[in-house]
């Protein structure tokens, strides 16, 4: 089999039926096409959370994956419906409402273009515009994967710079034994925290595995963290629901507790309100 | 790959382990084959729902694809175990229970058969009656779609009059710019609202896109909504959290908020009892 | 296509991201492996829920699967990533963690490797070590499912016997007519109850499919459950919400209610204080 996986991402929930009919558009399309989930429990209508999750999963696939994801609130509205080709090789077929903005900072977007309907829109759909993931998304990334259409033909190019991000992104602050930097985003069902703090600035700073390490997690002015945290491996090298520092699995700095939910436990969140400091 | 693909749907829930040993049956009988995953959240025992979802998704799989659905409360018992070639083309491998009851009247069903047993079952399950979905429905299904039994070789044709089907179809009331019809199901994690209106006979009545269009929802004798609604092609065209009225991607007229959910906010169920108007 | 497939388990959660770049790692190592999912809602950490939903689906597959059991605690410490060849063909990729107490007890293992992270181990990775799922165990298993490596190459054998087993299994005591075991699972979803009780002892004892049966379920000195039920082939041959005892699809005796939940009702959990007693 020569054909690029397609990868799926929706907010449909995990108990959904329409992704089954979006697999299906891509079999009629060509029986040899094989299609993967990401998950299908992205928050509705959350575009920033389909973004980060799309850069935590599109490095581990081959060259050439065509990812398709329907987080989509402006169906059926003006917003573009496109197909960005990566810096890496891969795809993103997707409405263009900040669904892109993790790959274009991190990964690189070379070209984008805007689905052109009248060649790439599946043909007997036309009276209904409220299921572009099956009738749009699918079908175009369907054509692509099967070679029916070279990337050209997908529909008009557009500049890269036109678009649409989250313009959220945010570095740390830096110094020695001292950074401060954000919770970006919690690992559900563990209750993990991933922060925008690369490890290897981490270890630059003057962190090592084994440091005590001063942790400090404020929302606003209120602070619901603030203890002396182990910087390990892993999880099993503190006890059970005792904290730890360690280097998640996409490089950057995490905390966790041992087989506990670090964000119930101490009751954090994510995003622009939420700061971390770690001090040595 | 000349292979149909194996599409399957249970009660079992998202979380089950039992679709996985049906999988195992079927790339036992072939390794070549490929299944893939309607739902597995059909509402236990549910017949009626899981026939709703069959038509809902089997239009946009390929002609041959074989469905097995698995929503058994009589298993084990009298109830025939079929394999319905619909006139489309494609099979449902079933017990013949209500399910077959959308595609019955939407598609049409050409020929039935009785799997027979001694033949169809996966030899080394004879001492079990509990899960015919994996050692009946999948082994059977697999067999057909590995081209080792030929459809005749299901077992014995029985009449398709007899199917056993659900009674409660039911037709919408279409004057000039007023119809009345049913709420015929929720869409499970959005909220929208179904109808038994086809867009159709919506816009043949008289009702165009742009039209703000008097709408009351009744439960029995009680006003559960009663509001002027815009009809447009999709969610985005109303502010957030308002209602709209359009075509779904089923081609039925559908309710939703924007983003919200219809059924929660105005506390909306579906079945006989749920009667929704639409007047100019 | 002749290679075997790779089913995977984890704790992850149904609505988990990390399950996909699991499979893209196995789809970068070779384009033709085929990747399936066994579940991913093992309860977090529980090893022993991993092991017994393991022999539940395992004899199902073809003989040569590969499975992929990623619960797993003790990521990044001292414990043992391994590969086990069962004695039926299959293997296991898995933390040896308990994991696979009931394939050693139920199917035998044959031989046991430990992984060599030298050269099973995702190259660019060496920097994280809380995603073995993805570094280590889908890598060496697709390595391994694709031929790359032979089970030899894996890494260097360890005695059977070190590897780490839950010590809780437990016989039944069986006397003519009179049958002591075990509640060694509640089936979730539906809130069946499994035994430990094989039906062929229990047909040997003297229990015949429609004979009533006093069931008698305690939890410590606490009765839970003591009543007259039927034994028959199936939950259809009593009415709804009565109990049945039936020959599960797993050939254990099993306890059910009729489109109830068993579990729920009586308030029914499982594990070594829950004693499940036959007369007749």
């Amino acid at each position: 089999m020569n054909y690029p996986t397609i990868v799926m991402m929706t907010d449909f929930g995990a108990d959904n039926i329409s992704a089954c009919a979006m697999k299906g558009v891509c079999k009629t399309v060509c029986n040899d096409l094989v299609t993967a989930d990401l998950t299908h429990s992205v928050i509705p209508f959350n575009t920033w959370e389909a973004s980060a999750y799309l850069i935590y999963v599109e490095p581990f696939w081959p060259k050439g994956t065509i990812f398709v994801s329907v987080v989509d609130p402006g169906v059926g509205t003006k917003r573009k419906a496109c197909v960005a080709k990566l810096k890496d090789g891969n795809y993103v077929v997707t409405p263009d409402n900040g669904t892109l903005t993790h790959v274009f900072y991190e990964i690189g977007i070379q070209e984008v273009r805007e689905i052109d309907e009248s060649i790439n829109r599946l043909p007997a759909t036309k009276d209904t515009s409220v299921f572009h993931g099956r009738d749009l998304f699918a079908y175009c990334a369907a054509r692509l994967a099967a070679n029916i259409i070279s990337y050209e033909e997908v529909g008009p190019l557009y500049p890269v710079e036109s678009i649409v991000l989250h313009n959220t992104f945010y570095n740390p602050v830096i110094r020695e034994n001292h950074i401060e930097g954000l919770i970006t985003a919690v690992f559900k069902h563990f209750g993990n925290l991933f922060t925008n703090i690369h490890y290897e600035d981490f270890n630059k700073a003057g962190f090592k595995e084994g440091d005590y390490v001063d942790v400090r997690i404020t929302h606003k002015d209120e602070i619901k963290f603030n203890q002396k945290v182990l910087y390990q491996k892993s999880f099993g090298y503190v006890d059970i629901n005792q904290p730890i520092i360690f280097n998640g699995s996409n490089l950057v700095i995490c905390l966790a507790l041992n087989q506990g939910s670090f964000a119930e436990v101490y009751q954090i969140s994510s995003g622009m309100d939420w700061r971390v400091e770690f001090k040595k």
